[in-house]
């Protein structure tokens, strides 16, 4: 009720603010016998980190993770898996210039109005901070689909007006690979190279700018989703919409598709050697809310980071006129932290699907 | 867990299937004392009800909403109350073509393959059908927040290519009147004159086309909304997902949001004769998952009617080729009678947030 | 929130008051392919029914129930299985005289002060009529655990001061056949006798008289029961205090376990030609909060009727001092009737763990 | 799902194993402005805590607790409290005879068929030990109750076949005065004597003894409660049976009371000086699910503790039959600790149903 719980079967609950003493992630529903591979929990945190590369913020956090329990002799138990990842860099005082003052389009006056009390150090619990918890869990979560061999890969397909070209995404392991050679993380080379400058740009310019993450998962069976309310892609959309800064989601064809004919948009179904499969995807691997056994593709749009290096016009808690002066460590984009989230909650989302897929199918 | 559950508070849960005995809705969590008045109830089922148009199915079905409990002398006692809306003209035969076929980018398929049975007659429970239960559910959420003064708009703003321009949006109830006086529900008339054109054009053809619903919500206090994951945007997001071929969503500036700087996305607040605003509003509304005070905005895109009159190759339960002749009474277009869908799940959500916050909020 | 959902995976949803049109339920979550035998749904009804006996209330009502949705051709699709039972015999005239008043040990009050205002007649949503909804969808659950064998059973064990000797449940069948064969629903038929003789007695004096009901589970794998709050006996003991006027709940040992010594407790371990039980079941089945095999027995206590034919002092809503009769059609004594209550919630409780269970174990 | 989390607004979520890095809790859901007094908090960890008299097990745990969110200077914030136990004094050695054995009476057999793992060390995840995180989460609860005025009272009524008188509830803090005066923890200082000296026995014995709980809640407003299944009786009903080796639950009346006449049960309304209430209070507090501003009062029974300092047969993971001996450290009785984790209990069930109240109620 209180909004810090996702999932239903697979199901986490974050906890944190961003200059407390920690954050952190209850998993409740891991299913017993998973490996639990602390190293790639840890790989998983380091790619979200702050840090990392010239256009990303520079606090600095080792975002060392630390199972408290559920695990047991290093595979999970079938009890709740607590992640604790302790605040390191908190620089506080970089913040009591915004104490009483909102930054505009941050969550400062929102936050203020309805719980009649903030932690205004780094935006407290509305920073996205809080989406290291989700990475964690994200983590056990992709290592119980691997266990299916069930694929999630997204990677920065848009910077502003900069866009990739569509990528062949039958080889997702490849792309994943170029992905992870540059530090915007796009697996096109060319966009990765014109991306990363115009970014750097734009960091130097003290501003800010949005983008685009597009998303493949592969190798879901036929039979995830439960309609009407629990479509795939509505979970899917809510986990993503969930995510500081998304303002856009689509599957499939997307808004495009709401220009085409449906002599154009259907999805006409095959045999091809009893693999049924469909000719075009623009139902992105979900019909009537149920997983088809194709790709399932989204996209996400963020919107630029609020905070810049500028002065700008706002209120204080007073609601006097005041200016605020950008202060503090921020990200220029947010997209090449945010791919790693969106694989994160993409994966919750479809381990939380299969479970419930399981409770049902295997009651046949 | 199965799907068919919407809201944590104020709650629905629907049933039925096209061509069974009678769709409904059960909403559990409506405050008691709300003035439930059933010839709105019967006018917004009247906005969704098939055969309204030329532009619509020809199914004849009165929709009529049959209350069996939780209203006492025309107010709501607090108890569940239940809404039976019976079906009346159900040609099941239309649909013994397909009774073996798996029609191109419908839910036949992946029903098939889920739950081991269909009822394939006109989609079964994967009929948009369902929604009038929820229209007949936001209705009474509409009353409620009537009472608040919250209001709901949407309009058809997009048809194919054609896109109806922004229009002012603070009178709502003019807008109301210009939508309602064409068919094809924009409330822009020059618009609308083209997309109605449009659409019975593409209707002639045997073919169908998308469109998209942007939506306005007035009034709603500062507060709304669940951090980390039910924010209120993220809640929006699953409600409109979750109708029948709605492929995309977006709050705010959305997608072209993510094209743009910092500097130009940031909405400055002002303190307006004590009242808080902000300048421009990118923001849509919503700020850290929360309403900031200003309108809600966001729209919604719908994929083309997936029945066409024309023959289409497919694949039957066999797994073998064969093709499908479009048959069964069918939109063109399916976003004129969508719009009233669209503000019953919008109403859903807003009632919903609006039961949690005064919880929280009353207790300090 | 608003309460009238239980369970999780298999779950039902009831709505109706005693004197509106109907009263019903929606069951989502029962799995597909499951054989709906509609006649064996009406004949648990029909042990539920007023009227059957001298020792019941002369309430006519026939309770047939409608199904609207959710089987075709005598399966579960999986989708919401959605039943309406219409009320037939509401003497309405019969409750004008307590619209005002305030029946002792009735919901009258706390439903006047909770909701501010309330459907008076049979005592509304708080009438005990609710529970033909839960039998008909228990009567589900019953259909759904017979294809694996789990067998329940229930039967009147006290009445007042009379307690049934202990019965040896090995053979639920016959003891249901015994159970059947009197109108006080207790498989013993020496006490069965002495019950009805009794109760007919406090009938006859205008009085009521409250009743023990004892029940035995057979066949449950191990591993149903999510500990650490949703124990199996925890969710048991929630369905079972759910009912209209139980006042108690004790599994296995129960009360008298908490006079024992651990050594008299501990139930011993052993292999039985690779059936692993214990000697002594004073764990009722569960241990951990997880079902290990052995019969799950349990014990409800249910108070005495409130409604007596006798003149009682009460207060009205002015707050004024008034006298209150007897009036209505009432029971002397609930347990006969209540049987088929405990038993429809138990199967609810045992179908929801047992999707669970496959929920996870089939992940492994 | 996975049944660690409890509450629906007020809610809480637990993890940790008895041997494991920590135990924990996550509290979502507590109203902003909450004075979070950490002394309180700990006093009554304190309370709970192993090694506290003779007549408790001899682990030596500070059980300090550690918040690690949710609170900013001394004031919940609204969002989720995390509060960390860190385990101290695990002789995980004591447990390496039990590594393949099943403990009689324990939940090593259900939890190793259950997950096919478990981390047997002193219980691992069904120790009592996870109760702790319940009393800390609880110590919170009292503090929001606290401020509306609501005090809850519980104390040792029975030990074996001893039975303390009932006593005057009146004057609660004078009652926990009484009862914090012996390590037993009854209000009733001969019975309290009398008790001490029979667990002492009990203990030196090397035997284990079962004990009854007695709770009082006062100053709970009319109309907490969610008719019709979750009752206010059956929410505290579930919360009481999660509690490790409780058996049994009754209100009011209880068992007693299925022995009585509708004529003597019923409790009558009067009118005392504008004040609302009942002669007697065999509904204990609660009329239809619904609180009607009288004392709440229920009891609960707790088995003997499994773990006796004697050999037991039992069999091992093979299926042998094999040896178990009494080891480790152990109560003899857990009443005296357990007071604590019913009082706990019973006030997160109060804040959740006040906050669904006052959503509700406020809406009006």
């Amino acid at each position: 009720m209180a909004g810090n719980t996702f999932g239903d079967i697979f199901k986490i609950s974050t906890f944190g603010e961003s200059h407390g003493a920690a954050i952190g992630v209850i998993l409740d529903g891991c299913p017993a016998l998973i490996d639990i591979d602390e190293e790639f929990i840890q790989s998983e945190l380091d790619k979200r980190r702050p840090g990392q590369s010239k256009i990303t913020t520079q606090r600095k956090e080792s975002d060392t993770a630390q199972i408290l329990s559920g695990v047991f002799e290093g595979k999970s138990t079938g009890t709740p898996i607590a992640i604790v990842i302790p605040n390191e860099d908190q620089r506080s005082k970089d913040y009591s210039h915004i104490q009483d003052k909102f930054r505009p389009s941050h969550a400062d006056y929102t936050y203020q109005v309805k719980y009649g009390i903030r932690d205004y150090r780094g935006g407290g619990r509305s920073s996205a901070r809080e989406t290291a918890a989700r990475v964690a869990a994200g983590a056990i979560a992709k290592l119980f689909l691997k266990q299916r061999g069930i694929e999630i890969f997204a990677h920065v397909s848009g910077v502003g007006k900069l866009e990739a070209p569509n990528l062949d995404s039958s080889n997702l392991q490849d792309l994943l690979t170029r992905r992870e050679s540059n530090i915007v993380r796009c697996a096109d080379p060319a966009s990765a190279a014109e991306m990363t400058e115009y970014i750097d740009q734009i960091r130097k310019n003290g501003n800010t700018v949005g983008g685009r993450i597009s998303t493949v998962i592969r190798n879901v069976p036929v039979g995830l989703g439960e309609p009407v309310f629990d479509k795939l892609h509505a979970d899917l959309a809510k986990a993503m919409m969930s995510i500081n800064a998304v303002h856009g989601f689509e599957y499939g064809s997307g808004f495009e598709g709401s220009q085409m004919l449906g002599s154009e948009h259907n999805d006409i179904f095959v045999n091809q050697d009893s693999n049924i499969r469909t000719l075009t995807n623009f139902s992105g691997g979900i019909q009537g809310g149920i997983s088809n056994g194709m790709d399932i593709t989204f996209k996400t749009a963020f919107k630029p980071v609020a905070t810049i290096m500028k002065d700008q016009a706002t209120i204080n808690e007073q609601g006097d006129d005041t200016t605020i002066s950008g202060k503090g460590r921020h990200d220029p984009c947010v997209v090449p932290r945010a791919v790693i989230i969106v694989e994160a909650m993409a994966a919750l989302v479809i381990a939380d699907h299969l479970l419930k897929y399981e409770a049902y199918h295997n009651a046949k």
